[in-house]
C-alpha cells in the first residue's frame, strides 16, 4: 500500500492511526487476521498511483483540490484502476470533470474510525461506469465494510445530510445557551443515540406507533412537524402518497416482525450495548455502573468461615458470559470454558486461604492436567455458576471436579476434572502446601467424601457417555 | 403503584411492557433487584393520585388534554406530591396554568424503552419551585436514570430538537426518493449511530479536528454550514463569540484528555458495542459476523492438496504468544493453552475442507471432550507450533491429538487429546460430515495409523505420569 500525503507529520500520524487500528482489531475478534502487507509513504500522487488497482482519496473537502488530484491520478493510473473519493458530500459528477477516465471515479465515503465503522456510502457521478461502482464495493466488502449504494447524487449523500441536520440544530442549542456541548452530547448518548446504534430512526418510530404500526405513528406525530421543535422549518408535506410510501417501506423493512418482536430485539441489543459500555465506563455504561453500586448490598463470602456448610459442592464462582467470549458459531469459545473453570479453581484456592500474601511468599497451585467435557453450548450474556467438589488431596496434590451450570438451572453445561500441584514458584518443584491451607482443604474433602462421585469422573477420551 | 389509563387494552399492554422490562433487567445486571412492588390499574385520575408522592403523566401530546389532567390531579393530590409530565416538547409553563399547585409541576421527559435508556430531561416552567425539580430528579436517580436539567424552557427541549431535525431531514430523503426507510436507517446504524451511542456529536467532532482540537474542526468544517448539505438552511452565524464558547465548552468536556486518549476510549467503546451487537445480529453486528466468516477462510489458508505428505503429524498452526496472555506467574494462563489448541483444531478442520461456505451451510465440528496435560511453562513472545495427529474418526466423530512445542524444539509444552463431533448448527444434533471432508480426514487417519500412539493418549486424571 502506498500513501501520498504532503503533511510532514504524515508518517507519525498514520503510524498512530494504524496502532489504534491494530489495538482495536486485536480486541474485536478472535479470528486470526490476514497479514498486514507493507505500507509506504511516497512523494507524489504519480508514485502512489503507479501500479495500483484501487485509489482512495481523502484530501480536505475542497472541490478544486480534489479535482486536481484526480486529474493527475487518472493520467498516472493503469487501465483498470478505480478511483474513490472519501468526500462527505461533494458531487462525484464534478470531481470527475477533469479526469482522463471519468467513468472510473466513484465516491466511497467512510466514517471515522474507518477501521471499525462498517458504513461506506458509494455514489456514482453522471459519467461513472456501473463496473466501477461494483469494483469499489467489492474492495470495501473484502475488508469487512458494508457499502450503501446512494441512488441519487445529492450534496451530503444520505448520512451527512442527517449528521448535518442534527449538527446545525446542536449549534443552535449552544448558540442560544439552551445547552452546553456536554449537555447536547448527553442528550444523545444517554438516550436516542443508544437506539441509533442498531436501529436508525424509522424502525424506532415504527415501534413508537405501537401495535398500529408506522401509519399510526405518522398520523399521531405528523402534526408535530408544524410545531417549532426544530429550527428546520422547511418540512415535506405529509401527503397520502408520502404516507403510503413510508408505510410500505417500513413494512418491508421490518420483515413481518411484530412490535413485540422488534421490542425484544431492541432490548437485547440495548442490553448488550449498555453492558459493553459499562466495561469501559462510557456514558450510559457509567450510569449503569453507578446504579449497580447503589444496588450492591450483598457480597459472596470468598473466604472459609467456621460453620460454613460444606456438605454440598461449593458454589464460589458465578459470572455473566461477556459478548467477546463468543466465536463465529455464536457460542462460547472452547478456551473460555477453561477460563471459567480456572477462575473457579482460583475462587476455591482463595477460599481455603491462598491469598495474595501466600502467593507473594512463593506458594501456588498449578493445574497439571485437566479433563474437560463440553456438554452444552453457552451463549453470550448467560449467567453461569460453577460448583466445585474436592475428589481428593494430599499435601501436594489437589483433585477437583467443577461443574458449569446456568444460574437458574442444574443441567451441567461443562465439567472439568483437574489435578493441581502445589508448587514452590522459585524452584518450580512440587512442595507441601501450608498447614492452614491443608487443614481447610481437608475439611472440605472430608465433607465431600460423603457425596456421590460424579458419573464422568475418571473418564478417558473415547469412553462411552455415561 | 397505581395507573389510570382509559384505554380498554391498558392492562394487557402494560403487562407486556413490564414483561419486557423484567426480561431486559434479568439480562442487564447481576445485582439483586429490589422487589417490584404492586401495580394496580384504577378507574380515574383522582384514584391514581390519592396518597401518591410522585405522579408521572404520559398522555398523548395534546396540551388541552394534559392541562386538564394536571388540573384534576392537582386538586386530588396531597400537599407534597410532585407532578411530572412525559411530554417530548410541550412547555411546562403552559401545562401548569390551570393547576392549584403549579409550583410542583415539572417536565420529566424519558425515552423508550424507559426501563433501559437512562436519559430523562427535567425542565421547569415559570412557576415551578426548585425543590420540585430536585424531588423529581431524586426519584429518577433512585431507579438508575440520569436526569439532564434543561436550562431554558423551549419547545422540544434538547433531545427532541435533535431528533426532530434528523427526522425532518430523513423525511426529505424518503420524500425525494434519495433513500428508502431502511437505507436511511442503515446510514445511521452502520456508521454515525454507533458513535452516538456513547459520545454524542460534539465530542466526536472534537476528534475530527485531530490534534488541533475543536477550534480547528470548526474552522475546517465551518464553511460547510453554508453548503446545501441539509434542508435546514437557517444556520447560526459562526461568530468569534460562538467559536470561543464551543471551544471552551469542548475543552472542559474532554477533561484534559488528548485526541489519542479520546480515540482509544472511542475505539474501546465501539469494540464493545460491536461485540454486543454481534451477539444479537444487530446491524453492524451482523456485518461483523459475516466478516468473521470470511476471515475464517483467510485465517486458515492451508487446504489439503493431492500429494501433501501426511506421514507425520501435521503442523498447521504456529504463532507468537502475545504478552497479554501471560498471568501473574509470568507464564501463559491455562485457558490460553486451550486457545492455542483449539486454533490448531480450526486449522485442521479448515485443512480438510471446512471453510466459510461450509460453516454458512450449517455444518461444523464442535469439541465434545478434551484431556489436557500442562507440561511446561510458556512465556510471552515465544514462538510456538502445534503438531496434530488423527487418532481416529468415523462419519460424526473426530479424535485428535495436539502437541504444543516451541518452534525450534521438540519437547512438548502441553498436550491435548480431543474428541470432536460434527454438528448441524441449526438442530444442534450430531450429523455426518460432508463426503469430501470425510474423504480427506480418512486420508490423514490412514497415514497416521502407522505412527506410534502418543504415550499420554487415553489417560484418566490421576494416572501416574508415563
Amino acid at each position: 500500500m502506498r500513501l501520498y500525503d504532503p503533511d510532514p507529520g504524515a508518517a507519525r500520524k498514520v503510524g498512530e492511526v494504524l496502532d489504534n487500528a491494530r489495538r482495536a482489531w486485536g480486541r474485536l475478534t478472535l479470528m486470526p487476521l490476514p497479514s498486514e502487507g507493507r505500507f509506504e509513504l511516497v512523494g507524489s500522487v504519480e508514485e502512489a498511483v503507479g501500479g495500483a488497482d484501487f485509489i482512495q482519496e481523502s484530501a480536505p473537502e475542497r472541490e478544486d483540490l480534489k479535482r486536481d488530484l484526480f486529474a493527475r491520478a487518472a493520467r498516472a493510473g493503469g487501465p483498470d484502476v478505480v478511483f474513490a473519493s472519501s468526500t462527505s458530500g461533494l458531487l462525484p459528477s464534478r470531481l470527475q470533470l477533469d479526469m482522463a477516465h471519468p467513468d472510473r471515479l466513484v465516491v466511497g465515503h467512510p466514517f471515522n474510525p474507518v477501521y471499525l465503522l462498517p458504513l461506506v456510502e458509494v455514489c456514482g457521478g453522471m459519467q461513472t461506469a456501473p463496473w466501477a461502482m461494483e469494483a469499489a464495493e467489492s474492495v470495501y466488502r473484502a475488508v469487512g465494510m458494508s457499502p450503501l449504494r446512494v441512488r441519487k447524487e445529492i450534496p451530503g449523500f444520505i448520512a451527512d445530510r442527517l449528521l448535518e441536520a442534527l449538527w446545525r440544530e446542536a449549534l443552535w442549542l449552544v448558540n442560544d445557551d439552551i445547552a452546553t456541548t456536554a449537555e447536547v452530547d448527553d442528550a444523545i448518548r444517554l438516550g436516542p443515540g443508544l437506539r441509533w446504534s442498531f436501529m436508525g430512526t424509522f424502525l424506532i418510530y415504527r415501534m413508537a406507533g405501537g401495535e398500529a404500526g408506522m401509519r399510526h405513528f405518522m398520523s399521531q406525530f405528523g402534526p408535530t412537524l408544524k410545531w417549532p421543535w426544530s429550527k428546520l422549518t422547511d418540512v415535506p408535506e405529509l401527503t397520502d402518497a408520502l404516507l403510503d410510501k413510508i408505510s410500505a417501506q417500513s413494512d418491508e423493512q421490518s420483515g413481518g416482525k411484530s412490535v413485540r418482536e422488534l421490542e425484544q430485539f431492541r432490548d437485547d441489543c440495548l442490553v448488550a450495548v449498555l453492558q459493553g459500555l459499562r466495561t469501559h465506563g462510557g456514558a450510559a455504561g457509567l450510569a449503569l455502573q453507578e446504579h449497580e453500586r447503589a444496588l450492591f448490598d450483598t457480597a459472596h463470602p470468598t473466604v472459609m468461615h467456621e460453620g460454613d456448610d460444606l456438605s454440598l459442592p461449593l458454589r464460589l464462582h458465578r459470572m455473566r458470559i461477556p459478548p467477546d467470549w463468543v466465536d463465529y458459531n455464536g457460542h462460547m469459545t472452547e478456551s473460555r470454558y477453561v477460563q471459567v473453570m480456572s477462575d473457579a479453581t482460583d475462587a476455591f484456592i482463595r477460599y481455603v486461604g491462598v491469598d495474595g500474601d501466600y502467593l507473594a511468599r512463593g506458594g501456588a497451585y498449578f493445574t497439571a492436567e485437566s479433563h474437560l467435557g463440553f456438554l452444552k453450548q453457552v451463549r453470550a450474556e448467560e449467567m453461569v455458576e460453577v460448583s466445585t467438589l474436592v475428589l481428593g488431596c494430599d499435601e501436594k496434590k489437589l483433585h477437583l471436579y467443577h461443574r458449569l451450570m446456568r444460574l437458574d438451572g442444574d443441567i451441567p453445561l461443562a465439567e472439568a476434572e483437574s489435578m493441581l500441584l502445589h508448587v514452590d514458584t522459585e524452584s518450580g518443584r512440587a512442595t507441601p502446601a501450608a498447614p492452614e491451607v491443608l487443614r481447610r482443604i481437608g475439611l472440605v474433602a472430608d465433607a465431600h467424601a460423603h457425596l456421590p462421585k460424579p458419573e464422568r469422573a475418571g473418564r478417558r477420551i473415547g469412553d462411552r457417555r455415561p
